[in-house]
């Protein structure tokens, strides 16, 4: 490539969350711009943010069927490459098709859509037309995750037994979508975010990160998931058991009322010959428990190349000690997406550690375990089969 | 008091575990001698472990039996005032009644008994005869275990609305037992070790201090218990979901195939205005996770008494700093237990700190849990009533 | 500011490390485009780079003089707005003065000259055209550490009394640049370095951190330079004591041969009633441990923002758990120097937590610290006034 | 040994501080018991205390004087076996020579004595008595401290080039001494304490653990003593700059006035290959950082016993995972010095690891380190050779 790619970005005007750090996470390699968007369904808002970031009136659109009809029509130097999707839930499936259908990638925030039936249509059309998508499932982006899939791929500490994905919030402890928090009031609203509130906003997250790094499957499910805070429509809060596909069991923790915590999302993964441990809270660190010596604390970027996979140094941009976080671990989604990108553009092949990014799949799995956790929690069978 | 207090040993002949972590226990505080043992079935280890413990030959005993007969026999000034109980599960209940049959006060290591109408006999005897019995669960000893107790009893967070409690070891990660590990040996044999592995050795503590720190009840359960290594006839790990009385859930797990970890006991309880962390390997630390503030990082032995519950004060040894741990822990239990035993001895009352020691019934409930997991284990449906 | 500010760069050409960072930090917030450069002495590379970056081979330059006079002749909606110098520290101030002397304002990476003469020739500059420096002494972007400051400067906790700041790298434990490590190669090499090693690369670091957070000045240093690999001709290691002009004590280490260490920044300040401590390794945490009261954990982003300081929330992106790292402190002194230069084309004021950035100021108190801690290593007396 | 050696306490009435931690490390293993004591110069408290410690009337003796004389004359059945002093530092001297002089060995709280001269003077009665002495450097006691010590004399990490010792507390962080505590009293009172304050107090412990773990000997210092609250005598903190006799550079710092800190003891080792760290707030680690691969965490009790030395598991009481602290590394000392004089009085060999505790050596380098720190304080020289 000699050129940026062209992103037009669907939601994420001002005040929004998640947009603001898609576009941090695009820009931060220099291998993307920001071309157009249809920021905001509020004119205003979206006029405004078009403005604080630069974009031209003309390319400030109010739908997102306009940006995509619009954007279709401009010659090829100057029409974007993808398009990026960070509204609410269920705002997700439609300007996902419409860009698909016209020829554009797509980068879409997780749960990919608001049911399980709009991802499998998302599947079939991404097959049908061949084009690229992305799913920020950003913890998959961190080099120590990385690091501790491709130990499990290696058989580097045995076959695993059991795995421990544990993800507490304290943010929703109180009636917050009363309050005034507009983050609150869509992720709690069963219109706006689907079925299920902590499960699907970040049970998703923890189940995606748990099959990613094993390599496993899930099986089977058993749910208990609760609405702590009185007034509440969606469950805040569920403990999930878990059995996997080669026989290994687990559990699964997301909550959102765990008062005091922040965004604790940890996982462990225990072997037959040795443990890991991930923590998002310090993401630069994996421990390597041994069963027979002492553990190991692998560290992103360090100097031992020879004990890092060629996974998680692809995925840092600093020697150790250098901390990288949370957006460059969203960073290295769209930096890989980018350098797909480029290579399907030039004609090129993308290399494995490229390519390893979230997608339909992923998607598809993710609005399963939302589907199969709500199903198990209202059966008084203890198991529930996970269909996908 | 004016001495010592006399105890009798059954079980615990050199290379037995507990047992010498009791005795160290004893010692510590200056408040218990040990006077006389059936230190071991096996007569030669039970003399020499005699002799090893500067053990008059006369109160060396080869059984426990012989023990107490003649112990009872004693006069007043010499003989024992409580009999210890370090013996394998299945060996804990003869023992037991006998002492409190001839007027002897009791210690028993965890779990109380073999089954749980043992376990109802022992409450009984131990209603009918006024004498004391301690049962050490251990990790209550903990002065940061008690703050904790006490901070949720005085209501400073708010009702409790989720417990994490989690026991990973790893030392049975390979089939030890048939390597010649005799602690694994006996542990792993339902013949001694009673109709569970993990959960009764090691998920009772897990389920004790739950109910401890919280002033709740488990009240419902869903079990997931598994025998990982093959061969095996216990489980060796488990996770399961709890239903607490005010309506709380939780969840407990234990495993022993944990590979890499030592023995990783931790428990978080979240409430409506922040949350508790206590985990065994940092003891002297507990988290205060505010929802509105600041974590704080509460130490025993600090400075700032205001803070500090009694109870965990009157569990110190030392100033802030300088580190108590598991065998200090065990020895608050002794001296605990003793002093309750002079102030019955001599006639005063005892503070309610030092009455706060884990007894019949909590040897009830922890038989019970026990009971409860493994019929849940069994169950298809989804929750099964606790009941004792 | 209606359009990105325009950034030149000198230096950074490919496989160098900082300029790479410096690119990063300028991309993250897409307030700052790479338009042209000067990226390295050898035209190959420079073009490569150029190249890499999507520069157009018109403004690919090779040289800092070339680019400078070509760009002041472009029109004003073309030409750059500002400089980056990320050379070797030999080659700072040739173009920093060229691009001043052209009205372009400066970044440069630190120490911010050759010599404490060049250095104040560069404040003498600055001063006279009236444009905007920033010297990115990264650490200072952390909002940790600005917290740390505001409440030091907000007599939180009383009066300062000694501070400890200490910053080992094993990186140099071996003669790497001996065995072709470019980075070790001019770092040890007097002739592109300068006087010092380790205190000129690390331990200015450290000592503009110290007088930053405590809002101090060192009067007196007794400074222990060591080359404790042998064949190297600078300091690879110090240690250096230190007076503040209020009378706290303080101790300063810089080592680069401490083996196993990666970038371990860590400074501790002591006062009347408490103390800090902040880590670079987990820099979004602020130990604040009080005399009196449990030990609090500040994290930033977090939700209690009563008790944040607005220097700490400005330069924060995401909400508490959400790691930022090295990247985002170095793109908060992009961000704030571009906010600043915004302002001063838009002819707007910027507010005091934009203008908190490192300038030349700070880059004469660092090139003195140089200077006094080389002359103290060669005197027998054990103070050494601290002179600029 | 077929029974409990006796010990006769100096000083250590109800109150004291260090006495309990003695009576409780003596006690622990059940190879000592406490037969008589002089516990206080207050005949009341003296009495008072003797009986709280179940001592006979007869053997609660009233000076040490008294002590000494009487149970020299008792039969050999029945008179202590060794003296163990815990008074003030003036009150060292008196009865540990008395002791020696009628055939007791000697336990002393360090540091040995009151000056240079009088440590000298107990150096030369044991050589000439044979007697034995322990002197308690309880942080000599910690399982990972020895191992630490064992891996620096196998040179497993090549030459010792830095060593890093801090010791901050921060209990004298006001005039406490004025506000009625007794430890603050004369901790800080030249009289009872010494010519140093926190230098001697806890400069002695880290200077002691230094040389213990490194096998250095510090050969020169270049110290700053401070009196940081005013009003006081003594200095309440220091930081000394350190040359070891292998060439090996140094700092050591001691604090009374870190506000917030509780009894912070920490060292870092750098050698060639890698570092060490070991702090006393988690003595059950010792981090190994290799220079080329990744860090270990190093665990007491752990299974790897062959990555273990023979000197750290045989001052281990329990598996890892259970925290072993400050009273079982004050019990290490007893225990080994207990096994010592035990095996001299059977006639057999006490094994290497029994005989590594600190004695009258470790009590002259003590009261040496006083001296030189104090000395170099009052100099204006940057160094001062180190003089014993």
């Amino acid at each position: 490539m000699n050129r940026k790619l062209r992103m037009g970005m669907v939601g994420g005007g001002k005040d929004a969350f998640i947009g603001a750090i898609h576009r941090i996470a695009a820009n931060m390699d220099g291998l993307v711009e920001l071309s157009c968007g249809a920021l905001s369904i509020n004119p205003e808002i979206a006029r405004e943010s078009g403005k604080m970031l630069f974009l031209p009136e003309e390319r400030t659109y109010l739908t997102f069927e306009e940006m995509i009809e619009k954007e279709t029509k401009l010659p090829a130097d100057q029409k974007i490459d993808f398009v990026t999707i960070v509204t609410p839930n269920f705002a997700h499936f439609a300007p996902a098709m419409m860009a698909l259908d016209n020829g554009f990638h797509v980068v879409i925030e997780k749960p990919i859509a608001f049911t399980l039936d709009e991802a499998k249509q998302l599947q079939q059309k991404v097959k049908e037309t061949g084009l690229i998508l992305l799913l920020t499932h950003t913890y998959a982006g961190y080099p120590m995750v990385k690091q501790a899939k491709q130990m499990i791929k290696d058989n580097v500490l045995g076959k695993v037994r059991k795995i421990w994905v544990e993800y507490p919030q304290g943010w929703l402890s109180r009636l917050s979508e009363r309050e005034g928090n507009a983050q609150a009031a869509w992720r709690t609203d069963p219109k706006k975010s689907g079925k299920s509130g902590s499960m699907g906003d970040i049970g998703t997250h923890a189940a995606h990160l748990a099959e990613y790094i094993s390599g496993l499957k899930i099986t089977k499910v058993c749910a208990d998931l609760n609405i702590v805070v009185e007034g509440r429509q969606l469950d805040d809060d569920g403990n999930v058991l878990l059995k996997f596909d080669n026989g290994a069991n687990g559990v699964l923790m997301a909550s959102q009322v765990a008062a005091g915590e922040e965004n604790a999302l940890k996982i462990r993964v225990y072997c037959e010959n040795g443990g890991l441990e991930w923590a998002q809270h310090e993401p630069n660190t994996l421990l390597v428990k041994w069963l027979d010596r002492p553990t190991e604390i692998l560290r992103a970027g360090a100097g031992y190349t020879d004990r890092l996979s060629s996974y998680a140094t692809h995925n840092c941009r600093t020697p150790g000690g250098h901390p990288e976080g949370y957006l460059e671990a969203f960073g290295n989604l769209y930096r890989n997406f980018a350098l797909a990108l480029s290579a399907r553009i030039d004609g090129t092949e993308a290399s494995a550690e490229i390519l390893d990014f979230p997608s339909v799949e992923e998607g598809i799995r993710g609005m399963a375990f939302i589907d199969n956790v709500v199903r198990s929690n209202e059966s008084t069978e203890k198991w529930t089969d996970y269909t996908v």
